[in-house]
């Protein structure tokens, strides 16, 4: 396969009117990736990494999202609906090129296994002009057969034309096809629109690879794969699936999972062995987690990497641009944002830590919070190692606390505090006998007047 | 329909005490909203203004439950237990004024739809004097089963005294009904007790009225629409089916899931076009969201509004009598308490604000804290526009802050601020260099020394 | 049963490589107790309580968690693995003793309850020598079959070898047995390893005790009690049941639960009448709660107590050791961690109590911090009754506040604070008129410009 060149002809032009969304279908997300995205990276895991994408008229966003992740795509403006066979020939221009493979793929289909490309791309390989991938659908109505005779397809019969005998077949038609290059643009030219609709079908390709006597075949894949998405229960339908796929993957590999179903990973993340998801957690895009890691319940990741030994949560947010060393404890309603923690720091409580870089073996006291916005721009605060944060500290950056330096509790700390101070920055306190039962008393009574006055 | 007029009986008095709970069944929630209010607003969404609803003695929290949805309900209170059509009959003088239809619903039965309530008046408008709602039963076991004879509903058979053949009925009686108002009250008062449990049972009317020569009809609906509730299991089991409708509605309307079953509406949840709710969202009563909002993980929102182009998120909490405006962001570990927030304001971390008014564009510096309470009464606090409320601020309600005043990170504030002024309320940082360190030594050994203790 | 005495045995010494974990397979939680530990109480729940636990070489973690259940459980160590007669004669000492009833359990097979294993040994008690526990299979396939002949056990078959009409038994062995003591090691003793793998099958006592005219017998339980882990995906299945009755449980006995299949409780969480949890809520071990109790969505228990009336959450988390009481309110983004509160105590935003004890009817204000760890040991805040903490305070620990004081909201207090006093400890507010809008005009400018620049 590694020698054969391949096009991918990604349709991505649907209005997708019953998502209704102003934003283009394709580019809704599946696990963190849009539809679009997934199909790409399937292709391209099928050794397809030329793609050419059909988009509708003014849809510069699903071409950014093409280019994002194949940068050498090119782009190809549809602008009337003319049928799928109408739709792939705007990719002519590459077509023409003489890739040995072509696959045809759909933007708003994004489950189909790179595999299960590579399969359709052998089929090419091993002689086939034309393949179609069908399913073995649980009710095949509405469908269209795929008619075989000894091992070769015959024909694609569309739901209503089908006689008895076609309606009893239950592999269906699941629309994405491999062409042979040599052939492609000949066949996708011979198309007609003679039907009802007036419409090219990229199906007929099929009978007209029949007619000239070349090679057609059928891959089969499961009925889950050619799930396409049309609305946004379908939407939701095929995430559960994709994410059904991720988890099981992930345990199988040794994560442990409380209650999977309350688990959402990415397409990308990366968990390690011996991790411990508790229920609750949702990775964005951009996660990976070393061995013997800790996630614990409500944990929102993004962006990041948790090293070896950590504990996450629960109620833990770590957000992009982030790195938690080693063995290192983030605690209840503590955000990590922009940060780069050393092994073994510490903070366990309602914390904000932004933009800072804290040394190994560092201790950040319940309630301090960085302050790392001025209002235009964005400071850093570089803490040491061996630190030790008092709680309720305000650090106003940019701020350097230097190693084994002692915050006091309660402080604001407003300028660098030198290696081995101890840094305070808080008022005395001061205590007036009595006049707290006072108040308290009056307080209640107050209380209580409100209450018969019904208030 | 519009011009007939309608009495619902909706019979509230069971006790359930399979529900093991000293709140009555019927005031049990699903999806925020009692089951007898369920049953109220779909009476009423089919026309069914006029509501009598049979209580147990003593269930005042009943009565009001009934009267806060329905203000002009009557309230009948069965102190015997001797029957369906004995519970009816409490509503007699209501049943006495002659409206055209009846329609008896059941106060543990809240899913049935109003469209369904509507089908029944409509076979009463139709000529009816007799309407009972069946359902087409997965298993008929134990249901009682509806005899048909050319259109007609020739009577209910119970399954016990079921012939082999009636067995093999599938359509099952759902218990609701409607009545044609000028036989009603004459058929009920009918009903006799003369069976096994000396009880008037409610479906003898379909023979009553079949003898005395009067149409009766069948309306089928979903075996899930009249499904009832008798213990926890059930509730939750009907929780689900209605949260099942509210997510799929809200999809279909253009609302993205990406996992449907970890978001909880509640019965009245309004939500724009191309909002994108994350997983594990929860929804209490009265909120409603424009259109391109994101609500994202681990949100939990009640009794507010939120304009277009908001972003709220990850562990936010968006509390009742609260208005988020456009493109406000509210970030993680923030809860928004009573209120009003203008356009593009930022609370993105661990924030209170509490009775509180913030003008366009002022950020909310993390840490952020508005002390509302005084111990007896709740005070306002007023935030200009383009104010910045510098981290860790404490602020001392009443106050006024007014238009671009920039409150020093760190500052309790306790007295107005004009328009323009910086503020600040926090005392000078001090140092003391190598103390840190030697304490942060001591802190070390002591550790070092409790751990060789086993401490 | 109380008079016969019990052994069980349990085989805890499988690999579990498919679990791709450094800890051994039964030591794996369900339901936040390990494997072994739910085999070890549900063998003593059906009196069983001598235990002998059979570990493979090394396994002193598992010899550990067998102790910390089963105290006086003796431990045997398994070197070499040749069949599951092999593994069980390990404990051919205790064996020698002489019990009434053997139980022979396996350490990676949670889910069978204490009624199902005193179904076993009444079935010694009534004479079998060779009592089996078998399952009615969905699908019997590569299941062993129990060949029954008039109510006695003739046989166990595996699929391999079985019969075209044994292939269509589906009774199918569990693998779980109990002997009777009198004849459990004569029995164990005669396995041999004539067979295929040359392994020592426990299987083979049937045919032994046959031939010995000894009388056999069989048990049925539900398949999803014999349900064993092999993988991480198994785990989560097996994770999913235990929930689910551990859920219908508590529903049954009068606990509402909005969405059940997000709220995951422990093997010994207890529930009072009439609580209210809502969705996502998270049980560690060691929990028990009143009536009436409301635990909101996503609230995180573990080790605690909740009297009656108490409401708890959103975004709440209480930590072992703490003990709330009647009535209090515990708020959102607010830790309580080995704390003890009394009645009607306050704490309804974004705090931290550790080690701290708190009196009847205090408020603790919203962004309150106890400073209890000074970077070596953990000390106590003791707070009085009726105590106003004001918002944003930080409380140094060793710290004692006496009754009926009034704390001023942003304070530091570091030093005791007698009863009735008011105490303060913050900065006076000043104010620099006109400096912040020029600040905040600067900041724009900077932003539009960074903006302008493409930052």
């Amino acid at each position: 396969m590694t020698d054969r060149t391949c096009l991918s002809v990604v349709l991505a032009a649907g209005e997708g009117t019953r998502m209704k969304s102003a934003k283009p279908k394709v580019l809704h997300d599946i696990a963190g990736l849009s539809m679009v995205g997934h199909v790409l990276n399937a292709v391209a895991g099928a050794g397809g990494t030329a793609a050419a994408v059909v988009v509708g008229p003014g849809r510069d966003d699903v071409a950014a999202e093409a280019r994002r992740l194949v940068p050498a795509a090119t782009i190809h403006v549809q602008t009337e609906r003319l049928g799928t066979a109408h739709a792939v020939l705007h990719a002519e221009t590459e077509l023409a090129k003489g890739y040995d493979d072509v696959i045809i793929a759909f933007g708003d289909t994004p489950l189909v296994r790179p595999e299960t490309f590579g399969r359709l791309r052998q089929a090419v390989a091993a002689g086939a002009a034309v393949v179609a991938l069908g399913f073995e659908a649980a009710d095949p109505t509405g469908y269209g057969r795929l008619v075989i005779d000894q091992g070769e397809l015959t024909g694609i019969v569309e739901h209503k034309d089908a006689s008895l005998a076609e309606q009893l077949i239950t592999l269906c038609n699941g629309g994405l096809m491999a062409l042979a290059g040599a052939h492609a643009l000949a066949l996708l030219k011979q198309v007609g629109n003679g039907n009802a609709k007036g419409e090219y079908y990229l199906t007929d390709v099929v009978a007209l690879a029949r007619a000239a006597g070349l090679p057609t075949a059928v891959v089969v894949a499961p009925e889950e794969e050619v799930r396409g998405v049309n609305d946004r229960v379908q939407l939701a339908e095929v995430e559960a699936i994709a994410q059904g796929r991720l988890r099981a993957a992930a345990m199988r590999a040794g994560v442990t999972m409380t209650a999977p179903d309350t688990v959402f990973l990415s397409f990308d993340t990366v968990i390690g062995q011996d991790v411990v998801l508790e229920p609750h957690v949702v990775f964005g895009p951009g996660v990976s987690i070393d061995s013997d890691v800790s996630i614990r319940a409500y944990s929102h990741l993004a962006g990041c990497h948790v090293a070896s030994g950590a504990v996450i949560g629960p109620f833990a947010r770590i957000r992009p641009k982030s790195r938690i060393g080693e063995k290192v404890h983030i605690g209840n309603f503590v955000e990590v944002n922009r940060s780069v923690l050393a092994p073994k720091v510490e903070a366990n409580h309602l914390a904000y830590l932004g933009d800072t870089t804290v040394g190994e073996g560092t201790n950040i006291g319940a309630g301090t919070i960085t302050c790392n916005f001025d209002g235009a721009d964005k400071h850093p605060t570089v803490i040491g190692r061996d630190v030790f944060v008092g709680s309720n500290s305000t650090l106003i950056a940019p701020l350097t606390i230097g190693d084994e330096v002692l915050i006091a509790a309660g402080s604001t700390i407003t300028q660098n505090v030198e290696a081995g101070a101890l840094a305070f920055g808080r008022p005395r306190q001061a205590t007036i006998p009595e006049r707290g039962a006072e108040k308290i008393r009056a307080n209640k009574t107050r209380r209580a007047e409100r209450k018969a006055r019904g208030g």
